[in-house]
């Protein structure tokens, strides 16, 4: 890595949890300068702006996600399973995402979506690939045979992500993962007797 | 009403969009300045700081959709009906909600969360009171017989409404109302085949 591409990388990593807190008209540039212990001229001699800033940070830290999130699901064989570790996922990291601010789609989804059409366009192109990682795992238990042929990969998909995108809303003005806990409690039962054969 | 108490009305109800929209941090005092046609000096002299305009906003924006609810839920007779209309709800006003920003509940929310204690510990006693309003009509159902013995009202209250809003942020992002359809058609099932006698 280049020497700019370094500092660039040190900006992101350093902001991502501010950003994620704060949100992206939240944080300041005092924050960033602040956090990363480097001066403003240093941060926008690397990045144009602060948009440019928040979006790479939304990148990485959805990615971060999605990468301990894929990690955790490859653990399990099999589509029900796996399917099965995608909902236990949030059952065990609930606290480590809710101190890293919770989850960066619902708050950049929240955030963006009458204000800042770069963010917002990203923010869907983000749920929609992860509504497709979780409708393949639904098309993969369907040719297992362990899924019932006649149901809706995607539909299924978008049901269970907006069920734990309310579930994390909800709890984390709570404090507590009780509620959560329901939403996942349900999206079992669901997988179990509704599309489990 | 006093000349002040119209000033700081007429300054919640002006606003009320804008902070929906821009969230609290990026909503300026050139936002209210502009869209209240009033001086700094007159906004500031009606409230103490921005946070002040901001809980006051909130709770306007949440009472005005919570009167609109509550009107709507109150055309039909029985809990039974009055479940599903409030479901209905989102049905035929998702328009005039997304219009508006989106439901300020999850706006406040994704944003009060890490942040700003004042408005989060409002967010939170706005969703209990909510749960609360869904919940009574339950035990309703249950008094007139027409919901199983059984069920815990608070969990199904705090579900359905866990539901709507992971359906509001998703669909608001797609521009559409199709993925809030699917929470609603969902909610739909559960009432009928699960809370039904």
């Amino acid at each position: 890595m280049s020497k700019a591409a370094q500092t660039r990388q040190l900006i992101i990593e350093r902001t991502a949890t501010v950003f994620n807190k704060k949100g992206f008209a939240g944080t300041s540039l005092s924050d960033m300068v602040e956090v990363t212990g480097l001066t403003k001229g240093s941060i926008y001699g690397n990045f144009k702006n602060k948009e440019e800033v928040a979006l790479a940070v939304y990148r990485y830290n959805t990615g971060q996600l999605s990468k301990n999130m894929k990690g955790w699901i490859a653990e399990s064989k099999g589509a029900h399973s796996r399917l099965l570790a995608f909902v236990d996922f949030y059952r065990q990291n609930w606290k480590a995402i809710f101190e890293n601010g919770g989850c960066p789609i619902l708050n950049a989804a929240a955030e963006s979506d009458d204000t800042m059409p770069s963010i917002k366009a990203t923010v869907k192109i983000t749920l929609e690939g992860w509504e497709k990682t979780i409708s393949r795992i639904i098309e993969e238990g369907i040719k297992e045979k362990k899924f019932k042929q006649e149901k809706d990969p995607e539909e299924y998909a978008g049901l269970f992500i907006m069920m734990i995108e309310g579930g994390i809303l909800r709890s984390k003005i709570a404090d507590s993962p009780e509620k959560l806990y329901v939403i996942l409690d349900r999206i079992v039962k669901i997988i179990n007797e509704e599309l489990a054969r």
